[in-house]
Order: C-alpha cells, then structure tokens, then sequence
C-alpha cells in the first residue's frame, strides 16, 4: 500500500468506454480479502464445511436482494448479468469440490475456496476465447463475495456516494454497474477485465468513461485522491499537476463540445452533398444499448448479435427466453429495423450435445452457422423466437460464416419450415421477413453473385473478412502489421461484394469496424455500399464525413485507392485525401 | 497375448506407403520391455544413477555402429535419421530429469526413466502440430532401446532374414528402415506412427507397403502366421480364409501389373492427344525420394519441401550442412530442375530466438515466409545455401504463404544481397535463378496479377487454398465434408490465377494434392496450368489420363464444372465425364 501522495503519476490500463472523467477517487472496498489458508484438526472439519455452506447461502440471499433492488430501477432486461453470479452459486463444483479439498486436505473452508479458484481461473485462462478467459472475472467475483462473508465484511453497494466520484475497484460486478448513479459516479477503473468482458459492455451502453485492467490500482490509489481517466487510450493521471489538469478539463471540454455538435445531426438525415442517401445503423449486443442507438441517430440495428443470451450458464436460453429478449429490442425500436444475426460463436463456447473437441485452429473451426446447421433443434429455437419477435416491429434476420450456396440453402429450409409450423400453429411473424448473409469467408466474396441470387442482403463482416483473406488471426499481436483494411485484396473483395449485390438488385451493407472508423467512410461510399452498422456513438462522426462528402468524389477516391498494389501506399493516398478535404472534421 | 490362431481377422490401421503385401509375419522383438517402479534404498541411488548412465552410453554405442552399417550400405544421406536418435540420447533433459527423479523419489533407474517418458509423451501430444507430434514415437524408440539394455535384452537388427516376410513390430526406427532388405523384407506393420512419420516417409520412398497405428498389433501376431497388408486402405487380414487370399492376391497382380504398365509411361511424354505438354514433377522431402522420383518419370522436382532438416533437432541447420543437402537433390536430379520451398513452418516448430508464445490459431499464425522475413539471419542461410546449390544443377526458389506485394519486395531484396555478397566472395550460383511464390492465401488469388509483375512463377498449394478460402481447419474432422477442391469459388480462384499468370507470360503451376489426384487432372488441364507437381507415384497415372485427353476436351470440362453454383453438382457432373470418357483408364 503507497500511502505517500504520488503527484502527476501516469499508469495506463485498457480504455473500455469512452469520455473522460476528472473527480475524486472513492475505493470501493473490492479489493481482494487476504486469506490465509491453515490447517484444521479433524474435528473441526465440520465447521469449516458449515462455514462454507453459510457463506454462500449468504451470497445467494445477498444478490438476490441486489437482483430486486436492480428489477425495481432499471427494470427486468438488466437481471441476466446477476443471473449468472447466482448460477456460479449453484454450480456444484464449486462447493463439491471446495468440500472436498476442506475434507481431503484438511484445510479451512478459506483456503479451499482459494484453491478451487485458482484451479478455476487456471481453466479459464487456459481457454482461447478471449469472452469466455475473461469469464473468469465472474467467478472471481462471486468467490470474493463469500470469502467477504466467512470473514464478516460487507459488500457495500455503490449507492449513497456524495458528489462526483470516480470508483476506484478491484472488480465491479454487472450488478455493481447497474446500481450506479450517473449523477454521483462519473467514471471507473477496476483491476479486472477487458475489453469484452460484460463490466465493459455495460460501461459502454451507459456511456460511463471507463478504463479497465489496471493491476493494483486499487491498492496504489488513495481515497479522495484526484483522478483523470481517458476512457479512449486506457490512460489514468493519479494527482495531476496543474498543466496536465488544465490539459485534460481541456481535452473533456472539447470532446463534450464535439460530442454536443455531432449530436445535432442527430436528426439531420444521412445524405451526400449530391443527395445519395446511405442507411447508418448502430451494432448492438444488449437492450440497454438502445438508448444510447436512439441519441445517436441511428436509422436502426444493423447487427444484433445475440451472442450475449448464450454464454456462461448452464443451460441454453430456450425459445421463450430468446423471444422475449429479442421482442423487447425489436419493440423498443420499432418503427426502425432490428437485423438480428444467428448464433455466430464456436462449438467452445456454448453448451453442445456435439463432442467437438479441440479445435487446433478455432477460427477455421465448428462455428456460426457450421454449428447451427449441426445443432438443427437449437437453430429452429432461434429462427423461431426470431420471427415471432418480427410480429412486434420490422426484423431480418442473418446467418454468419456463409461459405457456399448449398449453407444458405439449407439454413433458408429450415426458415420454411419453421414458418410453416407457426403458420399451423397462428402464431403471428412477418411473412416478408427479409434474409440475409454475413460476408466474410473469401469463398463468399468470390461467388457472391452466386449468394445474392439467394438472399436479401449482404452484411460484410470486415474483421474477419481481413483476417481470413489475408490468413492472419487478428488476436496475434505479432501479425497486426499484416492486419491492413487497404490492402488491395481487401478492396477488390469488396468492390466484388458491391457489384454482386447490386447486380442482383439486393443491398450491401457493412457491419465490421471499418464501417465505425469515419476515415474510411469516403472509401466504402465509394465503393457503392447503401448501409453501415457500427457502435453507436461513431455514427454522427461518420453522418458528419458523409454529409461533407459528394458521391462522385467518393467515387474517384475509392478508384484511386484501388490503383495501388500495396496496403501502405493507399493509406498514404487516404491520409493525404483526408488531410487536404476532411481536416477539420476529425475533431 | 492372444496365442490361439485366429482366421481371417481384418484389422485397420493407417496406410502409409503404396502397395499390397501378402507373407509371413515376422515380429521384430520391438515390444515395450515391461518395467517395474520399485523403491530403491538410499545406499542403491548411486547404483541406480550408473546403471543409467551405463544403459544411455551403450545405447550410443549401438546407433553409433548402425550409423556406420547404414553409412556404409546406403550412403553419407541417410545419416540424419539415426542422428536424431544420437542428439536425443545427448538431450540434457533425459539424464538429468531422469536422474533427478531417482535420487528425489528414491525409485530405480527404469521406473525414472520411464516417468520421464511420460513427461515427454504428455509434452508432445499437447503439441499441436501433427508432425511435432508424432516425434515423440522417436523418444520412446530412444527410451526402449535404454531400458532394453538396462534389463539386458538384445536389440535385434532387422537382418539376416530368410525368405519373405512382414516385420510386425511396436515401432520401426528410421535406422531399422534403412536396414531392410527389400528383397526379403516385403512389408511392414507397427503400432506406432501415422502419415507424416520419419518411418512412413522412408517406407514412401522406398516403396515399401506399410502399415502403422496399429495398436497392440504386435501382442496378436504370432511369429510366421499369414499376413495380407494393404498399404492403400491400411488393412491388415491375418490368417486369411482361401477367398480373401485369392481376393488379395489378384489385386496384388493386378496392381503390380498396373505399376508395371503404367511405368511404361515413364519415358513417353506428357502431351495431350491434340499436342499440348503439361509438365508433370514430382513433391519431395528427402534425398532418399530422388530413385523413385526418376522411377516415376517425373521431368523435374516440382516442391523440394526443407521443412525435414529443420525438425527436431537441437540446433538449426547452417548453411554448409543445407548447402549439402540441396547440392547433393540438385545433383541427382541434374539436368531436371529442382523447385527449392524456403521453409514452411510455424514458429512452434522449429527453434527460434522470437518469443512467439502460444498461438491461438496457428493456420493464422507467424509461419512460413512471414517467420523467415522476422528472422531475417537464417533467412540469409538458407537463400545462400539455396543459391550456392544452383551452381550444381538446375534451381528455382519459392516462397510460402504469399499474402501481398509488399513481402514478395521484401524477400526479393533479400535475396539480392545475398546474390551480392556471393558474388563479391566469387561464389558461383545461377545468377538466373527463377522466383516464385506459393498462391495458397485468398488475397494472393485475388491480387494475382500485381503478385505476377513480381515473380517468374506461380506454384499453387491447393491444400491451404482451400482451407483458406472456406475457412476450414482441413485437419478439423468435423469439418471434413466442406473440404470441397470442386467449390466454385475454388475454381474460380483457380482460373484466376491462370489468368493472371499467363497475363504477364510466367507458369503456373499446382503442388497440392489436387495435382496427383487423376480424376481432377481433365479440370486442371482445362482451366490452363503449365505444370502439376505430386507424389512421384502418382506421376504415370495422371500422365495416362493426359494422354488420352485433348486439351480442347478438358477446356469444355472445365467450363462447365465452372457453371455450377455447389461443389456437389461440379463433382457429379466431373465423375459422368470420368465414367464416360476415362473409366478404363482409373484402375
């Protein structure tokens, strides 16, 4: 513990959501309970089991109380984050094995629930998924919860703080996040996390500047201690001097301001300068993403991955689950369109009947709709919340990792037939619901005029159509010079895309980061495409780009880009284009 | 141990070399020598420690003296092999490991040693790479013969045996191997090993039939029992009933005379009925493969893979001993051309001073010409030695896994300084030398006439192509029936290449295994290649399905193989073409 006050001291960590905060630190008292692991006598064995027992009986009352308390403010949609704290509860190897390490060894019940985490976060860390490594936050924060109840502290909740803090934490659960008050809390930085861990997603959907993966911040930070968070590059400024204060309430000031104007175009359609009008939609994974999709302008979802509903619990969410969560977003943005992609995760991170194995190369592996054409009874619970959700706003719906004709084929067969049954049964769904793919497997770029024949829309998915065509794994530190969206592969794959589509009179949407990224966007406009989905709040700096631009300058822009051989020299060409016509708008 | 004869019992294991084999068994005294852990009393450590020692030196002396005996009946090339064995017997690990577990655990010396293994055998099947793998069957050869000479059993060379038999055996070592006699050794069974084993390679090259991971096959033979092994499907008969023996023995002939018809072919050239020649090379990996290669009638080495010298080994090879290596192909092969592939590797694979760490999907991974243009030093050995090797012969240099313009400049400038510094030292090389790359990656297709401008040579490995473009782990089984070489965007890709190719006047050429497979050679020849490169045994059969082709016939094929929108239709249609027009000739 630093105790002495450290002045103008600069520690990085991962900015998750973006903004910057400036207040006063308030340590949330989250920080790890020391625990010393000492043998018991034999006789004692009971107790400890019986402590064990206690602990975690008073973790279930106490989030079960959190769950209420969360259900009364923010309403039903937020409770699966506790859900899945109550689950790891009620998994049996965590007391099963925790009693038999306390039986075995004879130990106390503390140093057992130690052992049994560390066994658990050395599994998680082991996994390849980065969504399901960083898992092994939750279950890091529901052993701290018990550990806080066998030793007698409380868990205090993030409610009546006066004034304007920044929470200084060792974790925060879901729960915490959602029972903060924006008014008091005006930022966070914890210890744990990443990028996709759900801390994060909720940070963002509550546009609460954040910045996670600190080590030991909360055992460096003092309690009233002045804080700058950069929710953009992760940088947190422990008792700033004067110059670097003055900087960042500079640096807020103008990013509030920028984010103010932007916000005014809010309603002003998105439009070139000669009249073409391009459809820019916002990506979302939760509902309480739809208020910040509503102040941004978007003209709807353009990518709701339901990934969310599936990972870490027990069983999977059945037909009614899903129908109720995906009915709730489509309602609530209804009259806009909700394009609601299938399950698109690898055979690793959901519960399968299928013995799938390790995966050498998970990427190249059982995923998306390889898995649901695998898992049949699964894919038609989801086809069939999905176009029951259709009857309460305007749905399409979209498969991901398309490689050939005969998938589409046979993923709209089982749309048939899942029609018809609902149609036997009256129950009400869009019957012109439109059908769509994902683009982002190589095969799929080089017969999509074969595809467009078959569907309704095309999504490209950048990311991993970079990642395959140019077979680098985007997660590899060591190939992300390779990772170039300008390579000339990369154009010509999606000037392919455009053509295709349109020649077969269908849309070509995009749906990967590039289409987030306003550099970019005079590019993709000229190259043809009519839609963009991208995180919320990027769309009024990309609605700014497009309405300063004109279509045939797009055009003349894209075509040059296209001339040069390597991904360097057309970002050299865009930089200098950005540069001489754009300068001003990059704020 | 079963002892009672058994009749007409079919067992399967894993084909490996060509061909049918029907004999007596033979068992190579090759079985695990059965070892007991015992503890040892402190005083008995230090007997414990020597007997070790004593064991290991023997066993060195042993595979020294099979290294002379084999240098002496086949030559300086075989070497490396028994090599291998001699460094792992020098790996510090093994002795020290082993004997650090005899002094802590207080056990003797075969029980450490056998633990060991174990550690090691854990090690390796972690490995993701096939090949890496299936080295630990060269550890456990190496321990065998330790504990062999620990409990004083002899082992036995496969020598001095009369008549005709199959050797049945736990495992064959490379030296074992070179050791055979064909002329009394007809065929070989073990319960190690798989496709890309030193063992099986060897067993390829030599042409004998070979069958291997055939667990516990060695406790069910009895010494002389009748044998049929068939080296295509990997079945074993033992004991077989007189139908199955005649059965086999008429397909014995009927292959043999096949072989012997189609050896025919060796000398006669590779030109279509309407005039047009289509070189046909052959891939290899060892030097032992250059009898076959000439054999088969191959008009060059098409894909001279160096990944073998490179492999298990404790240091990386210099540039004398790859010097030797290629000069001394080269040489055999002169006046024909031999196509050097620089190394085709992940950084798992071979020693490398980048600290890589774990890749979470290696087929995406640093590999191939991306780890060479990070290592730039043994890059520059190995272009040396590939360059000096051109002084002795004809020689192309190729490089893998392509994905843009910029690291074919890259490796090109490379290759230019060290042609300047040979010629400042008066080293001699062709300084002609034709540059090729390897078209596997997607974006390499879709860029492939910028990539043309570059290189004299386009060498297409259809394998990765197809894993690639479809984004499937061909090692993945799950996956196995979307491995589709008939997938219209892989003929299209195909035709794209050719196109680009023979737009800026350069060859090009397939190395895959798409290339050996007779029945693809109608569309390969259609879609316009200049050169197929495969198994030297494959060369007359395609050759034959060549010359009975007109070029013009195989140009209609393909075009309309090209008109299908799935790989099911194209290979529906391409078997009514084969069963029409070429059905007597795939026998």
């Amino acid at each position: 513990m630093v105790s002495a006050k450290i002045d103008n001291m600069v520690l990085q960590g991962i900015g998750v959501s973006a903004g910057i905060a400036i207040g006063q630190a308030k340590i949330a008292d989250r920080a790890r309970v020391a625990v010393v692991e000492t043998a018991v006598k034999r006789h004692e064995i009971p107790l400890e089991l019986d402590r064990l027992k206690k602990a975690m009986a008073l973790a279930k009352t106490e989030l079960e109380g959190v769950k209420e308390a969360v259900a009364a403010k923010r309403g039903d949609e937020h409770l699966h984050h506790i859900d899945t704290h109550l689950l790891l509860l009620d998994d049996a190897m965590l007391i099963e094995e925790t009693s038999a390490l306390i039986e075995k060894e004879g130990i106390n019940a503390e140093g057992a629930l130690k052992r049994t985490l560390h066994r658990l976060k050395d599994f998680f860390s082991g996994v390849e998924d980065e969504y399901l490594r960083e898992r092994s936050a939750d279950v890091e924060t529901v052993v701290e919860r018990i550990l806080r109840n066998m030793v007698g502290k409380k868990h205090e909740p993030l409610t009546g703080i006066d004034g304007k803090v920044i929470v200084v934490a060792h974790d925060l659960s879901p729960s915490d996040i959602l029972q903060i008050d924006k008014t008091t809390v005006i930022g966070f930085i914890t210890e744990m996390g990443g990028k996709t861990s759900h801390t994060s997603i909720l940070a963002r959907a509550l546009e609460i500047p954040a910045v996670v993966g600190m080590e030991r911040i909360a055992s460096v930070v003092t309690e009233d201690a002045i804080i700058i968070i950069d929710g953009f590059t992760g940088a947190v400024i422990l008792n700033p001097d004067q110059e670097t204060f003055r900087d960042y309430l500079r640096r807020k000031q103008h990013y509030e301001y920028v984010e103010r104007e932007l916000l005014k175009l809010k309603d002003l359609p998105a439009v070139t300068l000669d009249g073409f009008a391009m459809s820019l939609k916002a990506n979302v994974e939760i509902v309480e993403e739809v208020p910040s999709v509503r102040r941004h302008g978007a003209e709807g979802i353009g990518l709701y991955r339901t990934e969310m509903l599936f990972f870490n619990r027990e069983n999977l969410p059945d037909e009614e689950e899903q129908f109720l969560a995906y009915a709730e977003i489509v309602r609530e943005m209804a009259p806009k369109p909700v394009t609601i992609r299938t399950l698109d995760v690898g055979g690793d991170k959901v519960l399968t009947d299928l013995n799938l194995g390790d995966e050498a190369n998970p990427a190249l592996g059982v995923r998306a709709i390889r898995l649901s054409l695998m898992q049949p009874e699964a894919f038609r619970a989801q086809l069939r919340a999905i176009l029951r959700a259709s009857a309460h706003g305007k749905v399409q719906v979209f498969f991901p990792m398309i490689s050939g004709v005969d998938e589409v084929r046979r993923a709209k067969a089982i749309v048939e037939e899942v029609k018809q049954e609902l149609r036997s049964a009256f129950i009400p769904f869009d019957e012109e619901i439109e059908i769509g793919i994902m683009i982002e497997i190589p095969s799929a770029v080089i017969i999509a005029d074969l595809l467009a024949r078959e569907v309704d829309f095309f999504s490209v998915g950048t990311n991993d159509l970079i990642q395959y065509s140019l077979a680098i794994d985007r997660t590899n530190e060591h190939l992300s010079a390779l990772y170039e969206p300008l390579h000339p592969a990369v154009l010509r794959s999606l000037k392919m895309v455009v053509e295709a589509a349109h020649g077969a009179g269908i849309a070509a949407c995009i749906c990967g980061e590039m289409a987030g990224e306003p550099e970019y966007l005079p590019i993709l406009l000229g190259l043809g495409f009519d839609e963009l989905s991208m995180n919320a709040v990027s769309i009024p700096r990309v609605k700014k780009i497009l309405r300063r631009c004109t279509k045939k300058e797009a055009e003349a822009v894209a075509d040059r880009a296209m001339t040069y051989a390597t991904a360097q020299e057309a970002e050299s060409y865009l930089r200098s284009v950005i540069a001489a016509r754009f300068s001003d708008s990059f704020d």
